[in-house]
């Protein structure tokens, strides 16, 4: 796959987007939260890493990536200062919006790349019901902890993975390792039982619940589950290079007719 | 665990409703989709399973079951006769209402007992969130197909599930019998990769997307994927019992605080 | 008129669905309200005797029955435990939503079984303003109060008809008398002034409100208004038949193009 | 019942407002539709009306009129130029937030004065259910067709009334008679099983439905339906008279705790 | 400019409308709010000069008034009795319904005269991009304090102009002297930075915020902001006159193809 | 005024975030959109300016500074490739949410930083009013054309100002002047009769209306309008450091209560 530069939404200029759009009809929009991430990561963790992964995959792919949707429901993490929730019907109504605009541009297929995987992938998915019925968009949702989970999993050395763990230490040391402020933080391993983090109950029955404010502070009392120490800028890069590589994959075969 | 009669919430007075709603604050919601399941199984089929399964953990846990929510998003099936699909803002409307009023009894747990599995547990997560910040409930999601997933896998003969395949049939045989029309229907191979009914893309990138009603017909020419054909009622009967079993655990371990 | 067996949506599957569609682009949808019915009577009575009345015109029309809608405008009877209320707005949403999926088959006169009559069958008529403009079908709203009234009164002895009364109390003894529970019943006349139930102030001036859940208790202490102790399952079942009948006519005058 | 001039909200300095709220917890709002009226009536037939009797009865009891609703839903009417509609949902919205201003002063009863009778009186219905739910006040719906709607019918001489009719037709003759152009209108006596407009298909049924576009003009070429001709300003005058006396009684046994 | 008399919507028959509209696609919608003006002038003033104001335009220019908004977001005028405030979300939802009626009839044109200004015409420009994207109609937003205001303020002799001040308090004693109490009314000169008034921090740095209930009763113990004193029905009707005349002129250039 | 770095709310971790807003109460919010700028511009120079400018305010204040809000109303520019519109009801509902969540930390003051003057400034003063009645918050809306608006007046030569005119093009060139491609790009003079770009009909008419993607091509064929040609880096910077003095100015009223 030849390496390029990332195509840049907001540094293009009109007939640039032009051209762009003649040669394909996929997009990619970064999504995040913007929410604590314990004392070691800073608030913009989950909109820094699907930014970085868009940017690489475009760079390999030629698909432009949009400006990034900074706001999504995250309500349960407002126990810390800083988190900004938007309720799901909210985000919904504004995705389908963003779809109906791209559409008027011959755009058909919008990767969603999610930062705040466990958080926002029910809305987005629900917003991919409502876009696939009232525009000519479809979205395809690559969230960063599902997409090549097996190869970053094989990657991590530490047993409990949950929130600013070790996967999300590594990857923003990758990205802005003036932001990681590792020192001191022990590990946290209120989630014992499974191996990767769940906001499920526990893995065996799957029954889905969305924690409180006050399930989270008891869970993460200083904001983080797992341990971040674990974390290296090395296991960082691999983890983003391998995440953009496979969504690089499903454009190819997008683009060659092979989903569905 | 006690074998008891199921408490149905339509069925009860009053004065009844008041003795159940003073020993418990944990109630079954049923909600499913009216679509079509092939030619061999009707199209309440969503309804019929979460309905029956909440029926059985209110006769081990004497929690009330209330009447169902029959209508969801499941627009990509409207391809057959007979789908009626709501757009995940409105059901998300509609679950935070019944929430409210819930709370006025001193509810405080609904437990979502959903038989359209990959087609509205998004939404109804995304519900989750909102009921969580505007109400004093908790929604908590089981999916039929998520529950028990691996005990019901290990019951299964046929390699590939889908959609009105052989764990659908083998339900509804031994829910509604009469309902049921398996003779010489064939096995539909389509989704060759994966082991069980994925909506995503396939297993290893996750990349989630929501088929359309062309792509659904092109999948499932007669509505269904899987083998039905290796259904029998006594292996329905099996993964019914052992699905109400798992979510009776469940609200056992809620009722003594062992969950979070 | 031939007597058939009612045709349940829920019940076919999508070839036979198809084949019903075929031959009538009429359908039923029943809608009741979850709420208290007094001490004699379940909550779930305005869901049963739609459920009912909609099966018998099905049985004489062949005209098929959808799943019904469950949850629908009734906070005035929060006062009492049980009651599940929808917001109006809400409500519309979803009806416009399941207009719009019927349309898709075919279908175009939507005759809504009420249950609730005096209480959603004004939200009902809102919605089928929306319908009207939004989708191609219409909705005729079939409230069990208002068709053959005056059949029903003839049929009545008690002075006073309120909720979960003579009427409604006649009805379930025909359809599931298991759950009536009559003995020590004493009538409540605290509505003197008309004949029959009406939700207005008085009959002659006609200026509508909608009691308050206070108003509601004040009424009715123990959730009833009227003379439960003056029906019979033989009162009932002549209810149910007339205004089945009733109904199946319109249906028919409708395929003659008789109506408007 | 002493005779004064009406208390209009928008002719009345704050001070004043004050003090005419100190007096009373109740206000009248009328609300109409701005639609044709045949070709012998105004467009605003339905907003003069329920501002005159409203204006009556201020007069008669102190009470305050707010400026008018002016658009509501009537999109059955756009057959004919000049119909403005709102849909139900945007009404209710609409109502509510009035509705909730007026609590700030203390307003506890909203009188709404109606002139769409069978046309707007059920989304007021649906918005008098929200009301009731999120604020301190509550509407009382006086439709103009129906409040002493058997001493109306007394005056009447023609068999069949319908939209802008004898009745409609009398009233504008004691408001506004510069607008009714009478001369050369002959009956129109489409609907003829009843002797009172009804937008239900018949009488004995009573099963709703709301006519379109299309019906409309088959039933009314004209716009009309009734005998205009029969109508004169002294009926008109008797009509209003007694509309506004009836209301103003309710209002008083309002004020006197006589309602429920 | 030819002068004749206002051609008002609701006073027009159905075939009168239809003239009109064969001969003009442009309409006049004037929109206010019911709020306080001091003890000096009433609730109304924001709907009566829109509406003086639309006759006069209709009068040159033959074009139809319609009915009036009567309300409109005002909520920091609550802090005195009788103000009623609607969210800006709804009188948007409102003006698209309008607008989407309006359509029907060839209109393509709607002015929207606003008695409100700095109050509601952001939200009139907001619905005006709704409209633009919804419907085949445009807004065209002419308030008052904007339209001519150059000319208006030099007929002005008082230094601060605000609220319910020397140039309403003139239109107002043009339009109905008889509400005007302007003895022993004096200047509040609380905004002494800018010649005219300003929902604005200051002039220069131009950023807006809208004041609270609070800062308005600062700000206008009373209610009122400038001078009523120095108000005349002559300055009102040169005004008035003023504002008209540049409307019509407005909608010859537009009918003439001259805007834009 | 002391310079110091700006405080950026991604990059902070939640025990800074705590110390940030335990000195404040104020935070900035850039707002801007994604929207075409000509040949010479990116997409991005809405967002590009206000967070420039965001961050120098927050170098001067402390104030911290939020993640950007990147997609706003502006349909009219879809006629050039990469507009994204949202619509206003949604991003007044994005905005109210934001505040919502912002209110939990004490904030209370939130500075719009819009760099879609003219665009979005209308949706932002209806989300003021929304914000004010339903959370502790308020807007202040700083668009980049209104805040020292002489001042930047004063520093430009070319006699038509627009759009991607000199004003934003010398800003560009002061933040990315990688992104600024001004070879062979001649003045557009289209808008002749006003020194500085008015999205009204006239300047002293002041009747506002929307441009469509038609008016707003017809206008500028290039998508400019206003001569680009006349701007330097020199002058950008001298824009940008008068604007985000202006703004800190204002910041430091509002923190000593000099404001209303």
């Amino acid at each position: 796959m030849s390496k390029g530069k990332p195509v840049l939404w907001a540094e293009l200029s009109w007939p640039e987007m032009e051209k762009v759009l003649a040669s394909t009809d996929t997009v990619l929009l970064p999504v995040g939260s913007t929410e604590q991430h314990g004392r070691h990561l800073p608030l913009g963790v989950d909109i820094f890493i699907p930014v970085d992964i868009a940017r690489r995959v475009s760079a390999e792919t030629g698909v432009p990536v949009l400006p990034s949707v900074n706001f999504v429901p995250c309500a349960w993490h407002e126990c810390f200062p800083g988190a900004i929730s938007i309720t799901p019907r909210v985000l919904i109504s504004q995705l389908v919006d963003i779809a109906r605009s791209l559409q008027n541009y011959g755009v058909r297929n919008i990767i969603l790349v999610n930062g705040h995987t466990g958080g926002c992938d029910s809305t987005l998915v629900a917003a991919a019901d409502e876009v696939l019925q009232e525009t000519a968009c479809r979205f395809y949702i690559a969230s960063v902890v599902d997409v090549a989970a097996d190869e970053v999993l094989s990657i991590c050395s530490s047993p409990v993975l949950g929130h600013a763990d070790e996967v999300e230490t590594a990857k923003m040391m990758a990205i802005r390792p003036d932001l990681v402020h590792i020192e001191g933080v022990k590990a946290n391993d209120r989630e014992p039982k499974s191996g990767y983090l769940s906001v499920n109950y526990r893995r065996k029955s799957r029954i889905f619940f969305r924690t409180s404010k006050e399930d989270w502070k008891a869970l993460a009392p200083e904001g983080y589950i797992g341990d971040p120490s674990a974390a290296t800028p090395e296991k960082g890069e691999a983890m983003l290079s391998r995440i953009a590589s496979e969504i690089s994959g499903f454009i190819k075969d997008l683009e060659n007719g092979h989903v569905i």
